[in-house]
């Protein structure tokens, strides 16, 4: 069997560039490039909760790092480093080499394709469980925070919300699906794409942003509370591909489309007069990015149908302690 | 049940003062001093591996904290940021709250002890398993790399080795202590301390340095291979407390000394000129700082005993992943 050194050697160091010292010492050393900020964040993988054992080892790694350039991606900043820290069973490396080496190419290759240098971690056995840390820059003050919207501002998401969630009913075959809308789907829940230029195309014209992991209402509602605002959303103006439209109205759906998680889209607000400026930029990113809502004065968030009914959803997102 | 925002809220939110953007937004925003280089490192414990799922989780917390200092330590850097990746089993939060509050006791108090401040994380169920990923500052070119070693070098390491280890015997009854042994070596085990001023004060004098983590042999190994030389060591001249000494010269006894490790104490090397500073900073810091032995060309690494003959140890040290 490979030792923890030969595991590092072999899948995971790989030559950089803007590091000083990588992979192999105590700790490893970076020089932040002069008056930047930098945004830290981690995200954690856990077998059982965020995928299921049998999940396509390269599927897994292009999630994990992806779920942290999101991260990224909704403070506006550009990603730099990461660091992985990886607990493995040993069955898996005795009998199953090959899901090293998959892992290894989906974070290898996601990384790259966004100039970001892995430069450290740590490996153990245990359970498996996936931790990416993940360092970025961004210009002094420029960030996108949860606590900046306020009362009149647009509320806009990107791309298409609950196909990710529609792909895990459908693994838990509670609903069929063609074979090209599960692609569709799946591909959303395996291989999220996260929003980095996006992200950085809003700083200066958001006024806030997260990034939609554990659902649409739940992340907005992160922001009301960190703003201190009240919001009202259109269901209807939500937007949706064409699978999970087939679904509509359905609770199911609507559960999907405004509670179901692991979307990673952006949801971000803006004052009105940038109305033009995002949509410039939805243009040059072939990007939806759509007008859902405003952000109000008072706490709560509502969300209207079509005929301006409150409507109510049974959980508003995931939660890893909920019962 | 307490939610995964109200655990984060209660436990781990700390005021800090070196931070933009702290605990609660999709990231951290950190302003690093002008200059400086930093250094990043992540250390995980896993239940079963690095403790027993019945230990103090005040210990555990501060274990967890300080096994990654040690690592800024092994650099010369001081520590600064460090962010918490925890994933905690759902029975564990239900039946046992007060886990927590003492495991986040134990992180806050070494953490705040060492100004460090806790500036973002995750936390997700699952089987038991603590990430911590740290961040320190250090001038530009000064850390204290594995690749520095220099033949000539004398080779240090500061404090006692062995005791964590013998600790681990005693916890597995194979050895019997007194009651006033076994807290000294049982406080080794759980509650290490990391050399940070002994390592910020080593740069610009030692060539080299590492935290003895995973033993005297295995670190100090990673040492020779990163600096294409080698080794003699005297192992009368390896420092060891009383506890201990009563064990030698048993093959127990070496083994926990030689590859034991769970030290974190510092194994480095300087030039002979630097014999004098040294110990002056032994002194200083009131650390225990001990020459062992010497580096010289070639390759491998060499422990004689009193009569000059080698001595083999069966295992050199820990490998997770080692059969």
């Amino acid at each position: 069997m490979s030792s923890e050194f030969e595991i590092i050697q072999r899948y995971f160091k790989r030559p950089t560039n803007d590091t000083i010292l990588g992979i192999g010492d105590d700790a490893a050393i970076i020089a932040p490039t002069a008056k930047m900020e930098l945004a830290i964040s981690t995200d954690t993988l856990v077998s059982g909760q965020h995928f299921f054992e049998d999940v396509d080892p390269y599927k897994l790694g292009y999630k994990a790092i992806s779920v942290n350039l999101s991260d990224m991606a909704a403070m506006g900043a550009r990603p730099r480093w990461v660091t992985l820290s990886l607990t493995l069973p040993k069955k898996l490396i005795e009998y199953n080499e090959v899901w090293l080496s998959e892992f290894a190419r989906g974070f290898h290759e996601l990384a790259q394709m966004h100039h970001v240098a892995l430069i450290g971690g740590d490996t153990t056995s245990g359970p498996l469980n996936i931790g990416v840390q993940i360092i970025g820059e961004i210009e002094s003050g420029q960030s996108l925070r949860r606590d900046g919207a306020k009362s009149g501002d647009d509320i806009w998401v990107s791309g298409y919300l609950g196909d990710a969630a529609l792909a895990l009913k459908f693994e838990l075959q509670k609903i069929k699906l063609t074979d090209k809308e599960a692609e569709l789907c799946m591909s959303a829940l395996h291989m999220p794409i996260a929003r980095i230029e996006l992200g950085q195309l809003l700083t200066g014209l958001a006024h806030s942003a997260i990034d939609i992991s554990d659902g649409l209402m739940a992340d907005l509602g992160h922001i009301l509370v960190s703003s201190r605002s009240a919001a009202i959303i259109q269901l209807e103006a939500v937007p949706c591909s064409e699978v999970l439209k087939r679904f509509l109205p359905s609770s199911l759906a609507v559960q999907c489309l405004l509670a179901g998680g692991d979307d990673y889209e952006l949801c971000f607000t803006a004052p009105k007069k940038n109305r033009n400026s995002i949509e410039s930029i939805a243009q040059k990113l072939k990007i939806p990015l759509t007008m859902i809502g405003e952000i109000t004065q008072g706490e709560g968030l509502l969300v209207m149908d079509a005929e301006g009914r409150e409507i109510t959803v049974e959980k508003r997102g995931y939660d890893h302690f909920a019962s």
